[in-house]
């Protein structure tokens, strides 16, 4: 879901040279084929529901970015590879013209695997033209689009990951992705009773400082007040997470909210996303098992819990006799003592839905138009997971998701407020 | 959408002695027959949507409310009018058992109309002994309750109004309400030209102060920061907002948030819920005319515009060039000087997400057992609205609606960040 | 679902007097007011699906027909009741103007019911006037139309009582109907064991003979050619079907059409639609009970089976190691000696689709726009039922339904191939 | 939609001879890859709408009949190449276990597609062995099965030809299929006017006669009584199908059905599924165009009209003054004087519901568990097309779909009854 850099972060940045970007352009787009490298072409044009989309759209789509947004604007003489893609692959820019219908990106046959590659090289080559060749004062105004470009494409990259994983987990033979360039789940950390470490509140900034890349719905920081709370030291278990199960969680309306009981009548949840219950035909044992992104693996104790929705976070928080934090309280206790897993294992639930901050401005043009267009309806994450490209977190980023996603990296960390 | 009170709250209540709660109760239990009095049977048996009840339904259930929670846990032999309407009338407690599914309450013409007014003076009638007869203790647990019981039964006075509304505008017909008891639509005020009002901003004390009733969605009461802004000093009328429409509000995407422009294209939304276009067959005329309680009159420019979405809310606001002030800013203007229109002509739309305030706490027991179960996806809206009973609202009061709903007397006011 | 008389039927018919015909449609007239006698306005308003209709709809309609295709057509000077009506009360003419949305009936509160029992009197004054006054000509012209209307109106007094029961089963209160006028249902005849009659087969003559009134899908009387087959001397009783549930018949796939497999999967169909298990806390009991016009009763095992499917009739008859007769085998088998039960007590799903006969032809005009058009998707029943108001049944009409059609009185007989 | 074949049919096979059969199984397995070698893995994955399969899964599925139905059965020792395939590619055998959901075939990345290939060999190898090695009493039990799976297998030819075509349609490249080894679209045959022919009627056999293989819905051989009539020599061209849509056929609701205008008005269809209008983005032009297997080809008025439904059918034979002919109708013009194109073009649909044939009985045993289980809901078209293998069809053959199916080589043959 990606949101775009203000303005102001655009201007302030500490613009690398023309050559360093070159080369993290390079790293950034061979990362994208190298995590998709494990998967056949067939693997790559499935789309499994209307929330996720094929691996060839992405690696498409991540392309028609720098197409539409940078090369057709900046490069003089471009000659588009397909003129076609600019329908196909746009995902939500209205002012960037009509769109093929999200629900049919698994249609996309053709273009094939391998036509989707050489439009990446075809927009390779361009970019380093662009970023070798421009004019000084097309540089200025090409380079912050180049940078966001690339974070851009890091979202999808995790995303990539996450939709995969999705589909495979709607295949019955349960297939393993192992994608090369990505380290194995970094879910088996060992888990300790969990620590309350108490955070004294006040006034607190937050929100990004204008020190490097931002989104733009990490800014204007501002100033927000906090009442004392208490935050746990690490992450929400999967041992944790089966005494809510064992005790009975999915059939007691009384800790859920509404909607979430209603999601979980109407969808039939008794577990996480991926959790195969003991018995299941697709993978026999007698235990519980976890399917990710290395397969079927029998669920880990101590590894954090991941694949939850928002409903499910909830009422996990609710029956430990805790809550969520709100995300200005998980912003502040990024950097307190004693306090672990805030980033690289999962994305976590806040308390907090997605509204704009305070003095949120969305950008001028088209890269700006829609800048805060899904700030409703929608709660914030925070941290980032294990899907999630090296350099691309921050402790300002704010993730978003509906409150009933299941296919993220999405767990949760348990605070409550001071005792007094 | 009932919310329940603080035990905080119900503790330092100044409570009004027997005899004056006595005729206030007959008083609230008066109001919801005398707005009634002009509907038929038949009128008061229809629902219209899943999200409306039939009036039947409301004076039925607010009925239950008393015997479900107060006369059944603490008047000593209290003898139910029939068991089954505590499956029939239940509305979400699902701590009181099974309910009536939502969705078919109006299939319910059995029991008659008439039946439901021997219910209701059933319950009144122990009521009146409760209140006169409890012994000292008992009457100590029972008058929160009591006192709670008016204000739910207050909550659903307004939405009987806006439920028959809703069912009346889907007759071709277009009758008129005209309920007795309640004031003509108070919605022609003069509008002059708007004016911003400059506020300071900085820490400011929000949520209820203990002194009188509450629901527990306003507590606690506590401290927030704002940085200054300015807010409108008058609601937006039908003649501003007939400007959006003229100017192709409802066919440009850059003024919605996504998830309205997607409603506004699958139910093909042109103008307000209940605004009917020129040479509309139901009520033909050369000019826009609204539909209310008081049935087809002409637009009038200088009334605030109603039955809106959160969605077109916020893209009027957008198109305006400004935004909706968060629920926090319109709290804190309530005594501004100059600000008018704060209550009593139609609910307003904030940019807050309906979430808990830092320190929320459920009450213990049946009543309080979700109360912050509607805590997601919802939208806050502030002040009150011609339908709302006399003495119901308060600076403080949290309603809230989902983005998407229009059958709600809801509109707007302006806001926007300080010019510096 | 009212068909209508083709051209050639009503040239031969033996035309009554205006005297008799004028007795007639007072009787007719006056029985649909007397099966609604015991329903309140408000049980008169309800829409319980989409299928289903109103009794007050039914009332009103029934009087559009004699208004829009005789009144306004042959009474010179007609004035109509309200010019709304047309447009309210039109059910499927599209030659007739546009149509209240047939799945919002239910939302008609107003006109009220006294006002569409006024409709009905202005109505029926208006047809008495023509009646006694036509000239010769018009009178030729009407004539057709008017007992067309009578049976029209004969049709749509069955569904009141089938719309209404199905209202009524929706209600967990599970009132009785009780309508004035019609016999208690005569589903309690004894039972014998079943006997098959032989049928010789060979060419027959099918279809309606001229004589009397017919609805043109009855048209033209023509040959047909049958192989011998044997056929129940009665119908299929209650105590036949429970055998049927007790050996497990709808859990065993192999006995469904595969649509009606899908749909015993996706409805949780265990038993006749108005059939209460023991055990339901509607009306506890510990044996079954069924629901019918005269409330819950206990099941009476000699009682045939009725609020069956057509997939349900198919799938009892194999696993009897039967079939469904074909509609030609039934009406070959009308007069056959020692056969029972043809008409009075439950329409009897055949095994044959609702095809046009050959040499079927629609009427000219407004009457006769759509006669076929019904004709695709539906499954033919013979016989009548305890709904079919007395004289309207006979050997050669042909009603039909969608195959999971639930809510008629409707059942079955079995048929099987001659053994040689 | 495969049926089975009758024990009477099995029975009186004139059976070839072992090697004759061997043939002939390499020859149809052969033309399944080869109408399929054009096509990409990710072609072959595909899945454009529930209705439709993956070419994958149509390759898999036809090995899996002959694995479970033959070499589970009678080929001793036989090991299954995979036994979760048994799972996976089981289409609609209750009898034979559970099924993966027929909607998320295309989610099917895994098994890959060269996987898939290697499953044919391994089945193919399985067969030939037990062709050649069978004892005698194996043989007579296995031949009838081997044959049934050979017919099974054209079936599925035709529809890989039509779902892969179906998902092309939906890709805005629209591109072209080509199939190796299928010959042009022979659609363009000149049209001359249409002549009427004259059919005597009487009593006609209808039905297999029992020579050569046929799938038990054909049986048994029976006779049947028709009136005289007339039938067209040719088909329905574009040509004469554009002037129905030039004379507004897709505007007036009194051409059509009633479920068949309704389709229209949700639908919006406005000219034949694959008919491409002047101005479509997708494939520019000033005239109407049509994609088929070939690509986007200009209409050509000579052509026979395809992709129509039965609902557009009926409405233009209605237009054309005009009806369809019955199944009988069409089968006793088979070899009429003058009569063409009756196979080889498009299916033709009928006026005849598929209902069974007096006296059909379903096989014993697991092929034959659900023979007449799809005999509901559905019409039958009689014929062959383009896309149907060489020698599949015979004058008898029964196809049978939805009315609302258009993704089918579908159109149409006019008749009417007799001038007398």
């Amino acid at each position: 879901m990606p949101a775009l850099p203000s303005t102001a972060t655009i201007q302030h940045l500490d613009l690398p040279g023309r050559h360093g970007l070159l080369q993290r352009f390079a790293a950034v787009r061979a990362h994208s084929l190298a995590i998709t490298s494990g998967l056949t072409p067939e693997d790559q044009c499935v789309q499994s529901m209307p929330d996720a989309s094929p691996t060839k759209w992405h690696l498409a789509h991540t392309s028609w970015f720098f197409e539409a947004v940078v090369l057709s604007q900046h490069a003089a003489g471009y000659r588009a590879f397909d003129q076609r893609f600019f329908h196909l692959f746009n995902s939500y820019y209205e002012a960037l013209g009509p769109r093929h219908p999200r629900a049919q990106r698994g249609l996309l046959t053709r273009p094939a695997h391998d036509e989707v590659l050489a439009y990446r090289m075809h927009v390779d080559a361009a970019m380093q033209a662009l970023i070798e060749t421009a004019s000084h004062d097309t540089w200025l105004a090409a380079q912050p689009l180049v940078e966001l470009g690339l974070h851009h494409e890091q979202q999808h990259q995790e995303l990539i990951l996450t939709d995969i994983l999705h589909a495979f987990s709607c295949n019955p033979l349960l297939p393993a992705c192992e994608p090369a360039g990505v380290p194995a789940l970094r879910l088996a950390a060992t888990a300790s009773d969990p620590k309350w470490l108490a955070m004294p509140g006040g006034i607190v900034d937050m929100g990004h400082t204008g020190d490097g890349f931002a989104f733009d719905n990490e800014t204007p920081r501002h100033q927000t007040l906090l009442a004392p709370y208490q935050i746990a030291d690490r992450l929400v278990t999967c041992g944790d997470y089966a005494q809510f199960i064992a005790d009975g969680g999915y059939e007691r309306a009384s800790f859920w909210l509404s909607d979430g009981w209603a999601a979980v009548q109407a969808a039939g949840w008794k577990a996480p996303a991926y959790w195969i219950a003991p018995g299941d035909a697709r993978a026999p044992a007698s235990h519980w098992q976890v399917f990710g992104l290395q397969g079927v693996r029998p669920l880990d104790p101590s590894a954090p819990v991941s694949q939850l929705s928002f409903y499910e976070a909830a009422a996990y928080a609710e029956w430990a006799g805790a809550r969520l934090p709100t995300e200005a309280e998980w912003e502040a206790a990024f950097t307190a003592p004693g306090i672990t897993q805030m980033t690289g294992h999962v994305w976590q639930w806040t308390r907090s839905s997605y509204d704009p901050y305070p003095g949120f401005r969305p950008l001028a043009g088209a890269v700006g138009e829609y800048n805060g267009k899904f700030m409703v309806g929608q709660i914030v994450l925070r941290g980032s997971s294990v899907a999630t490209p090296a350099g691309h977190a921050r402790p300002t980023y704010r993730n978003f998701f509906p409150p009933a996603a299941r296919w993220q990296f999405s767990g949760l960390r348990l605070a409550k407020d001071a005792t007094c």
